[in-house]
C-alpha cells in the first residue's frame, strides 16, 4: 500500500484544490484512486484512498446517496465548527496514538481471552494509557462471568486417506472423552440441510456443515454463515451424534480455522464443535467425494471451563459542560488465537485518539466524551449487559453510542439511529465526513455489538461503517496481528470518528425526537 | 481470478486475430492484461493473462529480450513442427489431467514427507496413475535415507510479555530436552551479523536470526534468506547458545512458518533450530523494542529420528525411436505441514500430462521421454542424487533434462543450458512458446533442484520460469494446498510444457556442442 509503489496512471480535473490521480501498485499490482489536497508549501498531500474496490463499492451505493440527500434539506455547518472539524481532521491523519495503542496492546498483552489473566493485565495497560493520555475518572468497573478456555485441539482424517486436519474448538464447546471421538463423516451443504435432516441417522456419527460464507464489503455475509457456530452443535446433539465439525465461519483461504463463540440450547445434548480452516473444509469434502469407503475422523478437544472468574470494562472521560453524555469504544478482550489487533485493539486506539484529540481543543466539549473499554465482548456481550445495567440510570442522559468494532479497514459510510426530528445533524456530519471519502448511509445503524444494549434502549447511535472486503480473513484468527493494520487507514478512521464525536458533542438538542423516544425500542 | 467478475477497462488494436484487453477484476480489484484469440465459430478464447505486476515485468525484462534476440539468427519450425505444436497447445488449454493428478495426489496422499509412510503411499499413487495414463516400462527405483520427523513443537514468550508464539522446527533439527528450554533472547537482524559476533556472551541464551526475504518474481530473494536455515544453528552452536530460531524464510505474513531442511555442520555442537513466522517474528522483534528486561523464550521440539528407511523414484516412459532420453519430472516428496500442491504436486502433474499429450500424437518421439518423479527432494534431493548414481552408464544418452518444481504460477520465461552451438534450437523452442506469453530467457538455466546432478554431468537442460512472485508466501507451509493452484495457470505450464517436450524429443542433432560437452562441468 507503500506510496513509493505507485505509478500514476491517469488523473481527473483537479477541482477545488482536490487532486484526484489514478495510481497503480507497482507492488500488488492494484489500481486506486488517490485523493489529494494542495498545500501551501511543498508536495499536495494524500488525504484518502480509495481502491478500485472502493470505487466500484462507491458507484453501487450511488442512487442511495442521492435518495438520502433528497431526504434532508442542505445544512451547514458554523464557521467554529468547520474550522474545529478541519483541525482535528488535520490532526488525526498527522497522528500516530492509535497506532502506538494497537502497537503496545498487541505486543505487550497479545491475547486476551475474556476472563483470563491477559485480559486482566489488559485493563491495567489500558488503565494506564487512559491516564497517560489526559482522561478523566478512569476506572474498572468489574463484573462477574463463566469461564472457557481451550486446552488443546485437533483433528485428522484417520481412513481412508490419513492426514492431519487444521481444526479450532469453537469458544464454549465441551471437550471430547480423552484421546479424542473417532466417527464416520456426513457432510451437509448447509445448516437448513441438517435442519432438515430426519431425527435418526446420525447416531455416533460427526456432523460436518460445510456452508460457506459470501465475502462483502459490509459484512453482511457474516449474519448468515453465523449461524451454524451453535446450530450444528445443537441440531448434531438432538440427533445423536457424536460431534459437530463446520467450515470455518470466514472468507479467507489458509490454513487458519476461525474460532468463534458458540451456545448450546436449554437443555440440550451437548456434542463437542469445532471449525476446520477453509482448505481444510475443502480437503474432508473432497475426501468424501473421492471416498469408496465411509471417511473418518478424529476430533480431539479438551477445553477448561469454570463458573465464575472476573472481567471488567476500563472507562475514561473527557468531561463535558452539561451531564449528557456521548458513549465511545471498542472492547478490549479478544479471541485467544491471534493478538487481537483488528479485533479489537483497533476500535480501542481509533476512539481512544478520537476523544483525545476533541478533548484536546480549547475548552470542554458540551457533552461528556465517555470511551469504555468493553470486557468479555466475544462471549456474548458480557461487558455491555454489565454496563447497561449498571448504568440504567443515567441512560436517558446518554445522547449518543457508537462502537468502532469492525477492524483498521478505511470508512466508507456514516450510518445513524436519530430520531426523525434529528436526521439533519446525521446529514451535517456526513457533510463534515465527505472530505474522508465517507458517504452518507441510512438510518438504520445499530452502533456495534457492545451498544448494541444501548440502542435497544432508545439511545441514539452511529456506525462510522469500515471498509470489510478483508475483515473476515483475519477474524478470530490467528492471523489477526498487528501487520494487517495499515498506520494511514487507522488514521483514516480517527479522523472521522474525532470529526463525528466533536460535532456528536457540540450539535445542540440531541439526536432524539423527544425525551420518550429513549424507552422506544 | 475467475473471469466472470472482470468488468473490461481497455483494450488494444487487434493484431493476427489477437485480442488484447485490460481487465479489471471487481473481486480484488486487480487489474490484468487478457490476451484472447479469435475462433472461426464462437466468443474468442482466453490464451493467457498476464496481471500488472507480469506486465511491469516484461516491460523491464524486454531489453534482454532483444539482446538475446540479436545473438540468435532468426530460425523457423518445419510446417509439421509447427502443426503439431499448435496441437499440443489446443490441446493442453483443453486438458484437466494436470488438474486431476494434483487433486488426486492431494487429497488421496495429502503431506508425503520423505522416507515416510505417506511418500510410499504416494509411490503406489503414482504407479497407478502412470499406467493409466498409458505411460511404459512404469517402475519404482528405491534408495536408503536416514528418517527425520517432527512430533510436536511449541514455543511462547515467557517474560515479559507472555503470549505463544507460532513455530515450527526446521527439517533435521534436533529435539530439546523433554519440557522445552527457556532461555534470554539475543536478536541478530542478519546471518552475517551473528557470524560477526564474539565467540562468548552467547552461551544458555536462544539466538534469533531476524532476516527478512526480498519477494521476488524468479525467487532470487530465497538464495540469500535460505542461508539461516543451517546457519543460524551452526553459528549458535558454536557459541554455547540453547537453541536458535529463525524468521521464516518466505514471503507471506501469515501465522503459518515455514518449515524446510537444515543441517549441521560437521562435528558441530547441534542446539534445535526453528522457524517463527513472519507475524511472531515482527511481534519478538518488537517486545525485545518494547521489553525493561530481557525476554525469555520457551522452545519445546520433539523430533523421530532414524537411520535409515526407504524412499524411492518413481519413473515411466513414453518411448522414442533413438536411445536418447529426455527427462522431465518433479518430486513426489513433500513437506509434512501442508499438502504439497504447489511443491510439487503441480510439477508432477504438468509434467505428466505434458508428456502423456506429447505420446498422444501420432507415431513414437524421436527420444524416449521419461518421466521422473524424485522421491526425497526436500532433505536434500536424496532421489536425484540416487538417480544420478544407478544412470550413470546411460547419462551421455541423456539429450536433456527439465524439472518442474517452483509451484503452479503461470510460465514466463524459457532459459537453458545448451551447447553454443545448439542456441538456435533455443531460439526455436521459445518461438513456439510465445503465444502463451512465455519470453525468451539467457542460457545460465541449472533445470531445477532434481536435475541440477544432471546439469552438473553436462545434460543440457532447460527451465520453463514459473512467476514466483507468490511461492514463497506458500512454499514450505501448510499453506501450500489444492486451493493455491489456478486451473488455468496449470493449462498454461501444461501448454508450454508439451510443446518444448515435443520439440525437445524431435529437434536433430541435440542440445549439446559435441559429444564432448557431455563431461564439461
Amino acid at each position: 500500500m507503500a506510496a513509493r509503489w505507485d505509478t500514476w496512471v491517469g488523473r481527473f480535473r483537479p477541482r477545488n484544490g482536490v487532486i484526484r490521480r489514478l495510481a497503480l501498485n507497482r507492488l500488488d499490482a492494484r489500481l486506486s484512486l488517490v485523493i489529494m489536497r494542495r498545500t501551501k508549501k511543498g508536495p499536495a498531500r494524500m488525504i484518502s484512498r480509495l481502491s478500485a474496490a472502493g470505487i466500484l463499492a462507491v458507484a453501487a451505493i450511488a442512487p442511495a446517496f442521492a435518495q438520502s440527500a433528497g431526504g434532508t434539506p442542505a445544512a451547514r455547518l458554523s464557521e467554529t465548527e468547520a474550522r474545529r472539524v478541519e483541525t482535528l481532521i488535520a490532526r488525526a491523519l498527522d497522528d500516530d496514538t492509535a497506532w502506538r495503542l494497537v502497537e503496545g496492546l498487541t505486543t505487550e498483552i497479545g491475547p486476551r481471552l475474556a476472563g483470563s489473566a491477559a485480559e486482566a493485565r489488559a485493563r491495567d495497560w489500558a488503565v494506564a494509557k487512559m491516564k497517560a493520555l489526559g482522561f478523566k475518572n478512569v476506572r474498572v468497573e468489574t463484573f462477574e462471568m463463566p469461564y472457557w478456555a481451550r486446552l488443546h485441539e485437533s483433528a485428522a482424517i484417520v481412513a481412508p486417506f490419513p492426514q492431519p486436519l487444521a481444526v479450532t474448538a469453537l469458544g464454549g464447546t465441551v471437550g471430547t472423552p480423552e484421546g479424542g471421538v473417532v466417527g464416520e463423516v456426513v457432510r451437509f451443504e448447509t445448516l437448513d440441510a441438517l435442519k432438515a435432516a430426519p431425527s435418526t441417522g446420525l447416531e455416533g456419527k460427526i456432523v460436518f456443515v460445510d456452508e460457506k460464507m459470501t465475502r462483502t464489503q459490509d459484512g453482511s455475509g457474516y449474519g448468515v454463515a453465523v449461524a451454524k457456530r451453535s446450530g450444528a452443535a445443537n441440531e448434531a446433539g438432538r440427533r445423536g451424534a457424536l460431534a459437530a465439525i463446520i467450515r470455518s465461519v470466514g472468507t479467507d483461504s489458509h490454513r487458519n480455522p476461525h474460532t468463534g463463540g458458540m451456545r448450546y440450547d436449554e437443555g440440550a445434548r451437548r456434542v463437542p464443535t469445532a471449525a476446520l480452516s477453509n482448505p481444510d473444509a475443502d480437503q474432508l469434502a473432497r475426501a468424501l467425494a473421492h471416498a469408496k469407503e465411509p471417511v473418518k475422523v478424529r476430533l480431539d478437544i479438551a477445553v477448561e471451563a469454570g463458573e465464575t472468574t472476573t472481567s471488567g470494562n476500563v472507562i475514561g472521560e473527557i468531561p463535558g459542560e452539561t451531564g449528557e453524555i456521548i458513549v465511545i469504544g471498542g472492547h478490549l478482550d479478544s479471541w485467544d488465537l491471534g493478538t487481537g489487533a483488528i479485533d479489537d485493539a483497533a476500535g480501542i486506539a481509533i476512539t481512544m485518539a478520537a476523544a483525545k484529540l476533541v478533548g484536546d481543543l480549547k475548552g470542554k466539549p458540551k457533552r461528556t466524551i465517555r470511551v469504555v473499554l468493553w470486557g468479555a465482548e466475544e462471549p456474548g456481550i458480557l461487558g455491555a449487559k454489565a454496563y447497561a445495567e449498571a448504568h440504567k440510570d443515567e441512560l436517558a442522559r446518554h445522547a449518543l453510542a457508537a462502537e468502532s468494532d469492525f477492524g483498521a479497514g478505511r470508512i466508507w459510510r456514516l450510518q445513524t439511529r436519530f430520531g426523525d426530528g434529528a436526521l439533519g445533524k446525521a446529514a451535517l456530519i456526513a457533510s463534515a465526513l465527505k472530505p474522508l471519502g465517507v458517504g452518507p448511509g441510512d438510518n438504520e445503524a445499530s452502533g456495534g455489538p457492545d451498544v448494541s444494549t444501548l440502542d435497544k434502549a432508545g439511545v441514539p447511535v452511529i456506525e462510522l461503517r469500515q471498509s470489510g472486503w478483508d475483515y473476515f480473513d483475519l477474524h478470530h484468527t490467528p492471523d489477526d496481528t498487528l501487520d494487517k493494520v495499515d498506520p494511514d487507514d487507522l488514521k483514516q478512521n480517527v479522523a472521522a470518528w474525532a470529526a463525528a464525536v466533536y460535532l456528536a458533542s457540540e450539535l445542540p438538542g440531541g439526536f432524539r425526537d423527544a425525551p420518550a423516544a429513549a424507552v422506544s425500542p
